[in-house]
């Protein structure tokens, strides 16, 4: 798989949400505060609290005034929450195109390729479940 | 991470090679040929080819009457093997642009999350590694 930093830019955003929110409950960051942030721009910032706000992980304000905060306490996000909202849902894909069904390794392949890329996807879910966002925020907290 | 199908397919050709040389040893599969297996065109092959030749996976004979061979046997090469020949060595990436100075968000995100990747990374390889090409073989071959 081609490796994107979607996942650590989106946990980078909301890292300073609930930075934001600690400091005040209930303020509201706009998407150019957040892209100053992670050095990125606010184009790529408003795509990700997008799939954030889908994920149900932050809810928005609209118009003059508004801006993003997240939608639940810091302690209920895991990381893997994280990367279902920003990631494609496996890492390893099966091949695109049809199976030659003259070829038996083509025909079989899904078959036996699947549940070891299923395996290591659990792998990582777990690894990533037991992560949550307040835990990242500890860390970071300026002593 | 978005996924591709490299890792697949690689698995696919070194598949089809190793069945070839079960039929007959040292026989050389072509490009086209192989391209014929995995319905994909002989240039997404020889790509493929090329990668798993400079990780030492595979030997080509250029030339007429030329082809690719397995460079060792299918029991000594693993998924783990054929993942790093052809992916990227991460799944996931860091942020690529600089920390920002300001942020402390920023400035210590690298930090809390590279080992959390790690951790994921190391779990998929551990379960890559576990699964060689002679087994998934063994699956495959008709009864």
């Amino acid at each position: 798989m081609s490796a994107n930093s979607r996942f650590a830019v989106a946990t980078h955003l909301l890292m300073s949400l609930a930075l934001a929110e600690e400091k005040e409950p209930g303020a509201l960051s706009t998407s150019e505060e957040l892209a100053e942030s992670a050095n990125t721009s606010p184009v790529v910032v408003r795509r990700l609290l997008g799939m954030l706000r889908e994920a149900g992980l932050v809810t928005a304000q609209i118009g003059r005034g508004g801006g993003t905060t997240l939608a639940r306490p810091a302690s209920k996000i895991t990381l893997l929450d994280i990367h279902k909202a920003v990631d494609e849902p496996v890492l390893f894909a099966m091949n695109p195109n049809r199976p030659n069904p003259a070829c038996t390794v083509s025909c079989r392949m899904r078959e036996v390729l699947e549940p070891v890329f299923a395996d290591a996807e659990q792998a990582v879910e777990t690894r990533l479940a037991k992560v949550r966002l307040s835990a990242l925020i500890r860390e970071i907290r300026p002593a």
